[in-house]
């Protein structure tokens, strides 16, 4: 590297692309960088508003942030995209057509996209990811805009990290029972049923409806003073661009909803400290991975426990009882 | 409680089916007699042979697992059948028709049953699970069934708890790129087309052969004179009884190779190690989240960190050189 992280630190809240295409290459791979470089940003992070956008593989999700991106940059706002699915044009999985009509964007300096590789363990893309977003935002970006596909646990925990949740159905999608088993239910602020020309589209809107009502009645507000979210279902075209005005003034509203309710800041807050935990999790295990390796005692302690002669909870505890786990205590290199 | 942990362990090995659920029920509600009656039970697990049955909803494989578990007890063995499948009768979540047939289980103490409650995080469904089966294989059994729906992160995870894996599919589940995707191709020791009789069976089933052959022409074993595994793909028609015999028999030469290979003993040491890593984070976590109750140091880090004045990575590293996690450290019950 040419140039030191300070450096590239620098550039990059100067505005400099490239430097900020280097912070998220390190950020990736998951190394000793990560930690300085997030130290350094945090006290920058939190001026972007984070929007994930999720459903099913066919959806359309990259063409409605595609189109949102437009209407973004429209009203004068940056926007930064990460790609997370596989299948999408941001992330090279898609058609040729897609990808033409998403050069408009790569010739915007005012959109920043990067696909994030779907390799590697579950924990560790979903933590790059927020990791990236946090760049993006120290990037200065107005919106972010998060895709995925909304299956896995991955998906699910990039959605988390993300202040607003689009999720994208088609008529296709099924019924809605299955959307509620996919766990989307839980996790939408805001529905879209796409493709909205099709057969199926009307029952399907009909339908989250009545489920969303259901919600609403079984769960009725405990403080009815509270401002409240009503979820809405919008119907889209996007390969039409129909649709699409109404879904980015949703997103507006319930970011003007998130912060009048104090709801984004508790979001925010919920999410940093599950943040801790979930790093510091991830921390003992890598350090442990790396020590075994070398330290002795602790080889001994994973070698009865794999051959099955000590339970993992006792050795859990014997662990955490130790210094195995502080900085101090001698590594390889990772 | 009328008896005390010790007694009902006492009870479990001597072949009391109801203390084995109510040690069941205390593993389920993860509290602190788990560490206790895992570790009670470390010396005696290893017997068991345990099978993970994955698929779509509707696969069939609750019938599928109906008809092992008669051809095992058949065979003069006994039983255990864990099914995390909210659609599956064996949770009391599927059709009349299917409970009833299933009753002849019922009344078979050589076939033990529970469902796990799908409540809960990802990681404790998972964890519980794998906790459960330890208790069924330290209650003698000789095959554990583990039924799951293949979709998520949890399911994953407990079929790679398993020693074989069956995966399930249906004429209806899609061209091979979806099973693909799903991740099923990776964790397949066998698979089964099951409802063969129905349109499109023999295209799913030459696709999946030819996806293997593909799989095996591209990944050639490093070592050729190690012996290889070949995963069948097999046709069945568990409604009419077709097929199970030649699934069984595809299971026990599965079981044949896993222990001629030396592979048994490799997964399951792999598995173990795997285990103390996630319960030490899981343990982590826990206490963290007690003594933040309690603990003012911890307290006022966690604080920092949600209001974004300090970044995780920096308060990770403060906790991890701390003493917060060691036994001694005041912590709220949970």
């Amino acid at each position: 590297m040419k140039h030191t992280l300070a450096q590239l630190l620098e550039k990059m809240s100067a505005g400099d692309e490239v430097a900020l295409a280097r912070l998220i290459t390190l950020v990736e791979r998951e190394g000793a960088e990560v930690a300085p470089i997030l130290a350094a940003i945090g006290p920058r992070l939190g001026h972007a508003f984070t929007i994930g956008i999720t459903g099913p593989p066919g959806a359309g999700k990259s063409s409605i942030v595609d189109c949102l991106a437009a209407l973004m940059r429209k009203a004068g706002k940056t926007v930064g995209i990460v790609a997370i699915d596989p299948s999408s044009p941001f992330s090279g999985g898609a058609l040729l057509g897609d990808r033409i009509r998403m050069t408009q964007h790569y010739l915007d300096r005012g959109v920043f996209i990067r696909s994030m590789a779907t390799r590697g363990s579950h924990g560790g893309l979903a933590r790059a990811t927020t990791d990236v977003m946090k760049l993006l935002d120290a990037f200065g970006r107005d919106y972010i805009l998060v895709e995925t596909v909304g299956v896995g646990q991955t998906e699910l925990d990039v959605m988390g990290a993300t202040d607003t949740v689009v999720v994208i159905l088609v008529p296709e999608a099924g019924d809605g029972v299955q959307v509620m088993k996919a766990g989307l239910m839980e996790i939408a602020d805001i529905f879209v049923v796409n493709k909205a020309d099709r057969d199926g589209a009307q029952r399907m809107l009909t339908e989250l409806t009545l489920m969303l009502e259901l919600k609403y009645s079984n769960h009725p507000p405990r403080e009815p003073a509270q401002p409240q979210w009503r979820i809405p279902v919008l119907a889209t075209q996007a390969v039409n661009s129909i649709g699409l005005k109404e879904l980015f003034d949703a997103i507006e509203s319930h970011h003007r909803f998130l912060l009048a309710s104090g709801e984004l800041d508790r979001r925010r807050k919920a999410r940093r400290r599950e943040e801790l935990l979930s790093r510091v999790e991830h921390e003992v295990r890598r350090r442990l991975t790396a020590r075994v390796q070398t330290n002795v005692t602790l080889a001994r302690l994973f070698a009865e426990v794999s051959e099955g002669k000590l339970d993992p909870h006792t050795a859990s505890d014997v662990i955490l009882n130790s210094e195995f786990l502080k900085n101090g205590t001698k590594e390889e290199q990772v």
